[in-house]
Formats: structure tokens, sequence, C-alpha cells
């Protein structure tokens, strides 16, 4: 039996929190298909690695990112057979969550706010789908999950905390009640003995995550 | 540039409640590699097909599902290097869940409970550790989706529903409060106006299931 051949990439979908904005990295395409449009960072894997290598290596190669702390899954494969007009490629989509970064050394890639890259006309391939499918996996993964803290730095407040969840569900959250969600939440938070005043009010506790993956009740989103 | 090319393959992990245990369909391979051993169902995608068209496909030839009403849904892709003696092969998963089913017509396919096919020595590939990671996400899926109910057949009984529950998070759950939350779950079960007495014991109420997605609140599993 011929078995067919095909070109197997890995595209990353980078969010990060920076200046009170969801942001994802794009990628400023500088040749055809698509010159000009943004597209996601990533490339071809290569016959020697596996999927999760080729995104840390594509991580630091085309996003400028190696060495950062960073939470990386697997999304999404993408498959149709006209994805791309040059040849057939599967794309292997990983989504990392970073707490905010240095805008990259590169010039061809930028943090941009999901809204505005979302609403951008010219996007390369299916890559506003794969960035919408990688957003609303983050929104869903901060209620039932610890990942919201992937997004802070290693020590945060709660107002911190709240402020990642209100950016990434677009919503506003009640503080009191959220206090109370977070801190009740089973190994989510673990207090440190430091305060900070950095938010500007009062001195407020720093926390650091805790071991839980699960957070137990889960956060669930206001319905709409 | 120039691309490697690779075979790209789907495998899926069909999972239905038979007799009381969690099964899913097995494949009996009859040549090398592996010659003898049980693997997923599954094939190479053509170049001309979307991935879950490819799903689809296997299911009628390969697993002799055709025209069944099933849930399937892309599961996860594998792809490090060695994972077939062959060639390399990245391999992406999809995640079937089922009513019971018949048996198959095919001789090489057939219905195991999955703790036996766990603990079975000879396992294909990377099939266990696929099979597992689809048992994971079905138990998960249980719990904030109202998936449950595609193990369940059109019509069914609190009772029927909280078998599987049971069945699949291999666990026992008090009958009052499981009714309690199920049937106060948003839009999870939606009454008819039948009962029946197929259970045994007196006439119970059939329930279909309703249009939500999200189970809200969520039905957590008991803890270890």
């Amino acid at each position: 039996m011929s078995v067919p051949r095909l070109a197997v990439s890995v595209d990353l979908v980078v969010l990060t929190v920076r200046e009170q904005r969801l942001c994802a990295l794009r990628w400023r395409r500088d040749r055809p298909p698509y010159d000009g449009a943004w597209s996601l960072p990533g490339g071809f894997i290569q016959l020697d690695e596996d999927l999760p290598v080729a995104a840390s290596r594509l991580m630091a190669e085309r996003a400028g990112l190696a060495d950062v702390r960073i939470h990386l899954e697997q999304l999404q494969t993408y498959g149709y057979p006209d994805r791309d007009p040059r040849q057939r490629v599967v794309s292997v989509a990983y989504l990392g969550l970073a707490p905010d970064l240095p805008a990259s050394s590169r010039a061809q890639v930028l943090w941009t706010a999901v809204d505005e890259l979302v609403h951008e006309d010219r996007a390369a391939f299916d890559h506003r789908r794969i960035l919408c499918d990688g957003m609303e996996r983050a929104r869903a993964k901060l209620e039932y999950t610890s990942l919201a803290a992937a997004f802070c730095p290693p020590e945060f407040t709660v107002a911190e905390l709240r402020r990642v969840y209100e950016i990434v569900w677009g919503t506003s959250l009640d503080p009191r009640n959220f206090h109370r969600k977070v801190t009740g939440a089973d190994r989510f938070l673990i207090p440190t003995e430091q305060t900070t005043t950095r938010d500007g009010g009062r001195p407020a506790r720093l926390y650091r995550r805790g071991d839980a993956e699960q957070l137990r009740p889960p956060m669930l989103r206001p319905r709409a």
C-alpha cells in the first residue's frame, strides 16, 4: 500500500497579558503566500523530533522565546486539504501561556492585542481560526484549572489574579466574591509572608501558585 | 528549504458502555509489526481528505461503524519519532463515545473491557497510552459537559445515566444526590411524558438530552 506523505508543521498561539490586554504573538509575513499578512509563529517539524520538542524549538527560533517560563500544551491539529496553497500541510497547534514578557528582539515578531488581531483584515492560512480556538481554550481552562497563574509573575496579589481573569474573559468580577472563591479553592494559592503596595492601595498579601492543577470548586465565567 | 514529509494516520479510541463495563473497540493485528497484538482501529489519511472526514471514513471502514449515532472529537496528536518501527508516522487520535452498539461484523474488531485491554501484555505502538488518554478525556468530560448522555439510548432514566457515570468513573454515587444534581443542572435533561419499568423497579421517568453542552453546575468526580 502506498502511504501518502505530507508536511507537518507546528503553529504557536502564545498568549500573555500586557498593558491590561490579552495579547498574542504575531509573525509578520514578508513573502508569498499572504505577503504582508499576520500569521502565527511556526515551522515544519524535523524528521527526528517529537512534537513538543518541535514546539519548544520554534518557540525559541521563531518566537524568540528561549529560556522563559511558559506553559505549553497541545491545542488541536488542523488538516483540511487546502489550508496552505503551496502544499498539503497538517499543522499541530500549541498553546503557550506566559506572564508579561519583554518585546521580542525580532522585527517580525510582535505582541498584539487579540481583539485587534482577530479583526485585522489579512490573516494568513487558517491562523485566525487557530488563534480563536486558542483563546477559547485559555478562557475555558481558567474556569477549571489553576492556569490563570501562568499569566502572573511568580508572586502576585489576588487583585492581580482577578485582573487576569477579567482581561482573559473580557468581563468584570466582584472583588470580594472573587477573593473568597480563589482563596477558598483547594491548593490554588499559597500565601507568602510578603505584602506589596504595587497596586497602589493598602499593602496586599502576595501569593504564589499552589500545586493544584484542577480548581475545586471551579471558577465559572459569568453567563452572557 | 526542503520540507520533511511524513505519513499521517488517524487512530480511533471508541468507547461504549456494554454489559455494565466501559469497553473500547480493539483491532486484532495479523501482520508485523506487533503481529497478534491489539491496536486501535485506524489508518492513513488520504491526500484529499480533512481529518474529521478521515476519522469518519475509518470509523466505517475499519471499525465497522457506519451510520451510527456517535460523538466524535479530536483527542490529541502523537508524533514521537520511533512510535512506528516502519516509518515516521504522526497520528491524530479521535475519541468516539457511543451508546451500546451491536458487535462488529468484522472478526478483527472486538469490543473489550478497557481494564482488560489496559493490562493486556501486547499492545501495538503507543496505543495503550492513547487509549488511556482517551479514557481520561471521557472521565473529565463527564464532569463538565453533558456527554454522559452520548453513552445512553435517546431516552433514558436517571438511574441509567447514573450507571454511566459510575462505570466510566469506576465509582459508586449516591442515587438521591445524583438525581438532585442532574435534574437541577441547567438544560441537561428534558423530561419526556413516558415512564419505563425496564430497570425492574417502580415506573421511572424517561428523559432525553437537553441542548446544554456545558454542565452548570458541573458534576465533579468524588476525590480519591
